[in-house]
């Protein structure tokens, strides 16, 4: 695939800068009996994202308890909920990421690769990576990186469909693998199961990403090419460029936005990005 | 299960003061192809395991990197093989863990868990802990925190044979509860799928383990309790206070003591631990 | 567990003779697009369950192909339907089935088993007996023939919370077995399972159950022991002296009361079964 | 696919008439306990393969029962081993197969399908069609009947290795489907399952294969297409018109050609399959 193929056409998108986003979420839950709550709503300050604005407000739980979120990579709260729920989140974030391909962009080796970095080769409970290594090597073996995670996640969008409701919380990459269909997440689980099998280092990536129609919490990849993490989607659904991430992880599990231990039902939950014309 | 249940005979085992243990480790390869590898050998240096010798010998491989182990915990080594390998690993180590059962500690309410623990809540690739939320409440439910967990491990000893060669490296909890059978591996991934099910975190563990007959690596759990790692292990085919943890992590991938990217045939290999009568 | 165990206390009802049941099923369903549908509604007629009215009507649908159900018992229907659809089954049977206990029955040594009873040793889509092999060896070996059925009934009973919506079509036995919970098509598939995985022959039952509440479709099991079928029910929820058979079959997949080769949406449904009194 | 395609180059093998083959098969086996044994070894006489002779001879077993095979196909024996065990199987088989393509053969619609054949159409153990139903609408959906099902097999046979010893026998459809390895076993639960998915009835054969190199065992499917059974085969290591058919069934269970129900070393074992030269 050459870098002027349709996976990459956010990528090469012109004219993104000074990106400024306004990130409203909300959330309307009802806990039915005290339940342990870890929420993961908050946008990550990093170098190609800055908060501006950042508040996050919970009616209905007891004391929020801040910590810090896998890899130290943002910030996810643990509360205790019971009765009405409501949370809000918003911020402003300037976005500056550069719009650079992954095209041409190195593996590293493996036997160079950092401690905190090699967790991310094994396979997870839902990215069963050493379950496609023949089909990987079969598929993809001929690239090599960024040009070989670039076809792997051109590969999915054209072999998989997105289908709403078509996963839950337990599918897993394999069974997407199967039944050819899926939504984010399962793309997601995918490209780090092919990229892992490849000796890849990929995590999961929770976002809000502008211009996701309908507007939606979004999980894509990060691959590690050339000495750092790159960020790579699948769905192709919304620009790499517009990407403010919340956190990462290992799979889905990790990177939920909210992790109920108990039960609750959910009212009305709402997530908008929008540009901030200056 | 009471304190003086058979689970625990070993962590009530009077007497063990100033244990110092003698590990000789080899491992005979034949690397048909050039090779990564991360090796994962070397006793952690720990509060309660005091290295006072400790080398890495390998011949037929590159130049080794070490790196960190999971959670800053001991030390992995990257190295490039390829034909005949050998390595050796001999360490001296002062073993000094007091035999506290765990009986009595506290399980620490979901809220309060430090980031770095909260990994080890989530279901990983051999740990399906989702998938035993309800047999775990029906079953353990009505204990807590270390009672809960030694209650666990006498259910798995009770439930599943030990039996050599029933599992391979594919095996997942969820076909060992239903196949009864395994070795300590599989003993491992159910009773940390089993605490994460009941909201304890748990993480697997690699040691060498003085009077497990046959020698051989030793896989077990720590548990998070009264907020501190507590070792644990279904298997009690070797006392805990002669564990030397080598390394911990999700599941069995986090923490082999070798992962090879490619073929290798194994000619021999052996461990040894032996007590030093000074 | 003794023959007074609760498992069959509906095995020893006394005074159930004559019965006589009134049988009503209305399916309304709407296809959006004309698709193959198989029907399996009728309920058999065989010796100890005697239809004297029995009348099958469809509206909605092409002309109707009944063809023998599975090991010849019962009748199934093919049509085509498109559009809204309406089917409605009517029967009057007499169910004179001796109360008799399984308790007693001897198992069939497997090189005396018949042909067409073989295939019913096999692991299905739902049914993996095979891996259940030691587990049933290891719970239930110490029984024989009808005895050991009913103490895997009674183990299925008390280990399995019957939680309606808690699984779905593609729930296997070990699901079941992992997650604790299921419906009755999940018992049936758990009891099935472990039968064969000692050896018993065991098919899968459909079945209009009297007395089940809240009334629906009954899946079941029959057995072959003392070179006949037996009815088995791990659900204990209705007697077995009232169960009229609709089809057998390997598993779930085989009794389905209506296969749809596309898409369809329910309107409503509705089984009622009530005794005639004379 | 057109009907030149390789998948088809033993159907379109020109001049094969009056094929006389000789059969050989020999088992030695050791149980070390008594042990009940289905032997299914006999080659089936069916219109397209007339048996001259055939005799199976067993020493170091009881009283040998014959039962008729799946589908009234064929033989299988019932008996029970201990001891040394050796089981010999010549017979001499006409096979007149007429090397027609199924290309341009008709599925059968759904709703015609006759009681004995509709098994087939479901999912079994090994394969599990209902989970491949998208991707055989998407990969195989413009085609139809003959065509549909050659172009399947290509599919398989393009995208799987036959790589010995890279399956056993807990491997499914949905395995193979994913590892990408495979035997012949292996090749027939994909076809199979690929073909239920799409409403093609598909049944496992098993089948003395002529030129097949390796001799063994072989399994391949029968597909109904234009109201009969038809062979196909994904390997494509034998030609049709060779091939001897021994059982049929659902998956590689119903057609094992020994199913032990206890403990057996294997000591020595072989198939030969010559063509008789008159």
């Amino acid at each position: 695939m050459g870098s002027s193929g349709p996976i990459e056409r956010w990528a090469l998108h012109e004219g993104i800068e000074d990106l400024r986003l306004n990130i409203e979420v909300e959330l309307d839950y009802h806990f039915p009996a005290a339940a342990d709550v870890l929420l993961c709503l908050e946008a990550a300050q990093l170098p190609d994202q800055l908060l501006l604005e950042d508040l996050l407000t919970v009616d209905g739980a007891g004391p929020l308890s801040p910590i810090a979120g896998e890899d130290g990579i943002g910030r996810r709260t643990w509360l205790n909920a019971e009765g009405p729920f409501a949370a809000r989140y918003h911020a402003i974030v300037d976005v500056a990421r550069p719009a650079a391909s992954i095209d041409g962009l190195a593996a590293v080796p493996l036997r160079e690769l950092p401690a905190e970095v090699v967790p991310y080769l094994w396979p997870s409970r839902y990215c069963q990576a050493d379950r496609f290594e023949a089909f990987v090597e079969r598929r993809f073996g001929a690239l090599q990186g960024g040009a070989k995670v670039l076809e792997m996640a051109e590969w999915i969008r054209a072999e998989i469909d997105y289908v709403a409701g078509s996963s839950d919380s337990s599918t897993t990459a394999v069974d997407s693998f199967v039944s050819r269909q899926g939504v984010c997440r399962d793309y997601a689980h995918l490209l780090a199961s092919f990229a892992r099998a490849a000796g890849i280092p990929a995590r999961l990536v929770s976002a809000y990403a502008w211009q996701l129609d309908p507007p939606d919490f979004h999980a894509l990849v990060e691959v590690w090419l050339d000495g750092d993490w790159r960020l790579a989607d699948a769905t192709c659904l919304a620009p790499l460029e517009g990407m403010v991430r919340i956190a990462v992880g290992r799979d889905a599990t990790d990177i939920a936005f909210m992790t109920i231990f108990g039960e609750a039902r959910m009212n009305a939950q709402s997530v908008r990005v929008t540009r901030v014309r200056e």
